[in-house]
């Protein structure tokens, strides 16, 4: 089958890639859509030393699943953590950090920029039909703004700031916006901004004071700002994972009793749900669409700087 | 009256400081004894650029309240946090946040290492009569404790780890342990390691996976060390004001998601609780006292590394 595949050194389209069988209690999916995520362009530049197919935002049909007959044939989504279901994180409730998990084209699986994936069927999650595919690539990075949630009880009425106009941070917004906060976007990129404004989401310079400030700027000087923002005993969610050093004084943050809240993925049920019920739209931060086979043009357009998501059409 | 004082460039004794007359709602104290907290030596290294007496740790008699005049006679403690009462922070219930506070010998107020002290007279808590000065000039350095269990709830049973042998992190390693957590304190003075064991707390070299690490280190490279120390989704409280920058990779934070909680001041009344109890001991951690009239001395002593607090005996 086809596939995009990274050898450590770069990534290439391998045409002739085996066709995955299901062990037990796994599911092989025809994948439909996948999206390239900002890690999966660092993926491509060594991050966390993965080899094989990454991709781990993807919308596919199941094919077969030896011990879940009544999944073949459904559309679904997949949690991409892997867990061991066994360990003190995972009978704690907390599977996604399960320290021997694998994570889908991130961590020891391979991922979705291929035709099949195999994948344990007890991640799959079936998508509504009235959620169409290009909507449904992106259930995993909006459960990732789902999870500030998770982590932040009470958003109804706090004043709260994004920093970053990626597409990680104009979904956060929607999502604190939908669940009652009083939100700002604050972005460089003006073309960014204009769809985050077209989406409803307010756009401007923040003040200091916010009781929330999500730094999902991919920055390494977005927390040292989202810390200056907050207000004494606010909450900074940091959706950032940055390559580079910090470098800050994080003073202020202990004077003002500031929270910092690391913030990486999230439940699948609730973006599910938003996506069906039209409550978060995500059709406007799709850039572009390539076929798999142009997968290495695709990620090329996905490194431009100014574009939002980059998907690819894998099969139908 | 006989006072410490910094002019920005250097502590001098002065000897004819003008005696302080209580304003309106004030009241006059004089200091019995009083505290070094490394807070004041790095005040006379330009920390936050105070100006007059340092002094924010003292136990004293009240000789004039001319709004209170019930409190005149009595040994008290005062909180250092001297708001406005009127702004959103302090209608909130956060006046140790106020923008506009002035704090006792650190911003924009005379502190405690003088005869003489004037004070917000509802700044002050009385004294226990079982608790002798030299346990009450802990109460602010043991309400710092404190803030962990505000900031932390539900500390019983969870592992603790608290990087740093000095004060704060002998106190903070009682107060966990008193509140029921399982208590282990990093740190590397030989001698203040035997203090902190003397006082039954457990000493050794942490193992990653704690529920809560407090980073009392002092040191730049603290926070990195707690985060790496901390279970996902694990809490670190930020008790370290460092002058200098951290230089630390927070992504293992995100990837955790860990929190970190900046801490700083705490209620007194949980401290003068704790100490009329007899649930925290701290006379073990006073290596020496000096009489005011040699502060200097005092405060050369209490910049020699390895010492932990050093006591200034004002009057009787």
């Amino acid at each position: 089958v086809l596939a995009l595949s990274f050898d450590g050194d770069a990534l290439r389209l391998a045409r002739d890639q085996p066709e995955p069988t299901a062990g037990p209690g796994e599911a092989v999916v025809a994948v439909l859509r996948a999206g390239i995520c900002s890690t999966d362009v660092e993926i491509t530049r060594g991050y966390l030393g993965f080899r094989g197919t990454p991709g781990h935002e993807w919308v596919g049909r199941v094919i077969a699943a030896p011990d879940a007959p009544a999944l073949v044939g459904t559309r679904v989504v997949g949690e991409i953590n892997y867990a061991c279901g066994r360990c003190t994180m995972c009978t704690a409730g907390m599977d996604r950090h399960c320290p021997t998990r694998r994570v889908c084209g991130i961590v020891g699986a391979d991922g979705a920029f291929a035709e099949r994936l195999c994948i344990p069927a007890a991640q799959l999650h079936r998508v509504p039909d009235d959620v169409p595919d290009r909507a449904a690539v992106f259930v995993e990075p909006l459960a990732a703004a789902f999870a500030v949630l998770e982590q932040v009880p009470d958003v109804a009425g706090r004043r709260a700031i994004i920093l970053g106009d990626g597409k990680l941070g104009i979904l956060v917004a929607q999502v604190l916006r939908a669940a009652g906060a009083d939100v700002l976007l604050s972005g460089r990129h003006a073309r960014k901004l204009d769809v985050a404004r077209s989406l409803g989401v307010t756009v401007g310079t923040p003040l200091a004071g916010a009781d929330l400030v999500v730094d999902a700027s991919g920055s390494p000087d977005g927390l040292a700002t989202a810390v200056a923002l907050a207000r004494p005993r606010g909450i900074v969610v940091m959706k950032t994972t940055v390559a580079a050093e910090h470098r800050l004084d994080l003073a202020p943050a202990v004077v003002n009793e500031v929270s910092l809240v690391g913030s990486r993925c999230g439940r699948f049920a609730p973006a599910i749900a938003a996506l069906a019920a039209g409550r978060v739209a995500v059709e406007p931060l799709i850039d572009a669409e390539y076929p798999l086979a142009d997968g290495l043009a695709a990620f090329e357009r996905a490194r431009t700087r100014g574009v939002l998501k980059v998907l690819l059409a894998v099969s139908r």
